[in-house]
């Protein structure tokens, strides 16, 4: 069934109100196709359909809906439909939701819930974003080392339905210390008399719920992990962090890195594609304007040498060539350590061992690429141009090369991020140098009047 | 434990051969941490400690290594021992493997294999590197739909131990061709008579095995998978997809993206930390050359506006700033489009859109640019100058970020990698219109020598 079909089927079902049809097309289509396909709705279509599916499909279906949609849709619904939806939603979701609420739909919210839901959204409310607190989720199976596996798959049987995987089963002490973790193959595959203290891992891989969120990806991919227990200050348990939430931060924060190394800020959960002109020219101007005035060092760095270029108007032909060939290296190795960083591939100590390869990367580099020039330079220019040329070239890229690689190290250093170290920025400080460069070379070698 | 440590208890753990102690070991480490560990020690040491571990936790442990390290390690161990490590590691690490063999290597191996193991290696070795068959495992488990839940889970008991994931289900029909998936959830949650036929979900998401990877990374994501089923142009089932695979391909997918928009070749899978210096130079040089030749261009603009230049030479220190503007506002366009694109959030047919948007952020970002210098280049070379200068800093802005929002989907049209459209490629097609555009305004209004 393809997207305009679905569109249809959920026209014609939103008028025949045919509960039985609803099931069987949720067991044929996915939610995420469905929830895409709703998309094409208003949204008070969108709340009527989501009331008619089955009240045990609603509250994960909820969850597949954007950020936007889900407040627009919390608007629609009743208020008792809401704290049902509260109650039953997976604990990092409604967490997320109740951050974005304004006070009065917080205040007529709260006091409808139970306890129990009521402290546990705000404990989870209460993380800041971007910490692993702010995908934690409550919901987790746990069991106690003294039990059996068959009295522990009981157990799960009875809590499972709530939490939010059972793939993983955590092990607690009487201060809801972690002790252990096991697996629920283990458990499957373990003969039923065996005791839950025999079966289980000691000193389970944790993450502190204060610790960045994106070291709690990288601890799962680098662990194969399905789910990450997360701990407080005093190492009593708060929450999981699962796979699928590691996968979406790690996708966000490549984007985000990819915004910074494009020279912007990121856009940080807001698709380009539904983001507001203003909220583009917003993210995009702070860097263009820094870069802005960078770049006149670089106009002064040429008005400095205004009487060698009027003697030899024909440097200015190369003046592009040299400038950005040190910019582009400098680009390259930027983004080579930047992303190194990001993937904990390189770290802090590892500069100086990079620096040496570096130079001579780029040295070679350099020659490359003034071999590759020299033909037309000697062609435009003459020999003493020619010369004047390559040598800037090499030492223009392996100057620009040095500075791509080493910004990233120096912001890091300052607890910045090395993403900020982007191609523009990158480009201004070589541009700037690479000026300097070509023009004092030109200067000493060939003065500030024609020599014959 | 921290790294030192792990590595003076490994040495230890060399001389005494404690194997009780190196169990307690591996219940209170990670097989990550361990594995990290190990790396301090030589091939000859590492293969002699994995030879002491409980014979359970040796083909898992092995998949750790990274490439370089299992090939060494193979090199070191006996043939036995070899042949029992190919027949208990998962299917598509030990594909993987095979396919990195020499033919002396293979044609020491295969013989001593069962036919079911040697069979399925060379079933998934067959498989296009960059394929969805080559991240395939052929460990699933599977049930038959007229099983009870009791019966399933002991199918499941009995055959468990090989596969990779026993948390995904599938149910295949007498062809093998997938009929339907369910959970080990759902199945430790279904009281034990339910029949399978009706716990499961029919018509389960797929991918094929001949798509590109990060196709099935993206499936996977998206609808928030634990592990992705795989099919032949026969709808057969040929193995599945484990989230943690999927992950390192989506890592792997953002760090080839990252370097091409860095401009430069991407490191595919080679740590920029253990790259060679000829390994580096040869993914940078290609791109670096193409931009020397395309900058040419530039100083081509620049000669055709001598005689300007020469009247104005005052037109020559805005000439990196505003230059630069295009190509800076052009990367950030480049870079949103390109990201956007990877993650499937903006296609092809999403141009038209997004080209409109386009020029109004653009718009509005120059004409803020053309505020902010033109103090600078009124001072500098009064009202006429000025006036050149803001102009041009408008349209170059504009051209620049038009040219970087649309080079992605050009090359996406030609079926190229949209991320080849870098920011030292887009700086330097800006940077050769920005010229044009600035020197042609200034001619067409200062002329060719001062007005007096």
């Amino acid at each position: 069934m393809n997207r305009e079909e679905m569109i249809d089927t959920i026209r014609t079902l939103l008028r025949t109100k045919d509960k039985k049809a609803i099931d069987t097309l949720l067991h044929r289509i996915s939610m995420a196709d469905l929830v895409d396909a709703l998309s094409a709705l208003d949204v008070t279509d969108i709340a009527r359909f989501w009331m008619l599916l089955p009240k045990t499909f609603q509250p994960e279906f909820f969850t597949y809906f954007e950020a936007p949609t889900q407040d627009a849709l919390l608007h629609k619904l009743p208020r008792p439909t809401i704290v049902a939806l509260f109650e039953q939603l997976p604990a990092d979701n409604r967490a997320d939701i109740y951050k974005r609420m304004d006070e009065p739909a917080r205040e007529k919210l709260l006091p409808a819930l139970a306890k129990a839901e009521r402290d546990d959204i705000l404990n989870l409310a209460a993380f800041e974003e971007g910490t692993v607190g702010s995908i934690t989720t409550s919901d987790y199976a746990t069991v106690r080392k003294d039990m059996t596996v068959a009295e522990a798959l009981q157990e799960l049987r009875a809590a499972a339905p709530d939490k939010e995987t059972i793939y993983v089963i955590y092990v607690l002490d009487e201060l809801r210390r972690l002790v252990g973790v096991l697996s629920l193959r283990e458990l499957v595959l373990a003969t039923e008399q065996t005791r839950v203290a025999d079966l289980m891992h000691h000193e389970p891989i944790f993450a502190q719920v204060d610790w960045p969120r994106e070291e709690a990806a990288r601890l799962i991919a680098r662990h194969d992990l399905l789910a990450l227990p997360v701990v407080d200050s005093e190492n009593q348990m708060v929450g999981i962090v699962t796979v699928d939430d590691a996968m979406d931060v790690s996708q966000d924060e490549s984007t985000e890195d990819f915004h910074k190394a494009g020279g912007m800020g990121a856009l940080k959960g807001v698709s380009v594609k539904t983001a507001s002109v203003f909220h583009l020219y917003r993210k995009r101007v702070f860097w263009l304007l820094i870069l802005v005035f960078g770049n006149l060092f670089s106009g002064a760095g040429i008005a400095h040498y205004e009487e060698t270029i009027a003697a030899y108007i024909a440097l200015v032909f190369f003046l592009p060539l040299l400038v950005d060939s040190g910019g582009n290296a400098g680009s390259q190795s930027a983004t080579l350590m930047i992303r190194a960083m990001a993937t904990g591939d390189v770290v802090m100590k590892d500069w100086i061992k990079m620096l040496g390869r570096e130079f001579a990367t780029a040295g070679i580099l350099g020659l490359t690429m003034a071999v590759a020039v020299s033909s037309i330079s000697f062609f435009r220019g003459g020999s003493e141009v020619a010369v004047v040329v390559a040598l800037s070239m090499v030492m223009i890229v392996i100057l620009g090369s040095v500075i791509g690689m080493s910004l990233p190290f120096v912001l890091a250093r300052f607890k910045l991020d090395p993403a900020t170290a982007s191609a523009p920025l990158v480009t201004s400080i070589s541009d700037a140098a690479g000026i300097l460069i070509y023009l004092s070379i030109a200067t000493a070698m060939l003065g500030t009047s024609p020599a014959g």
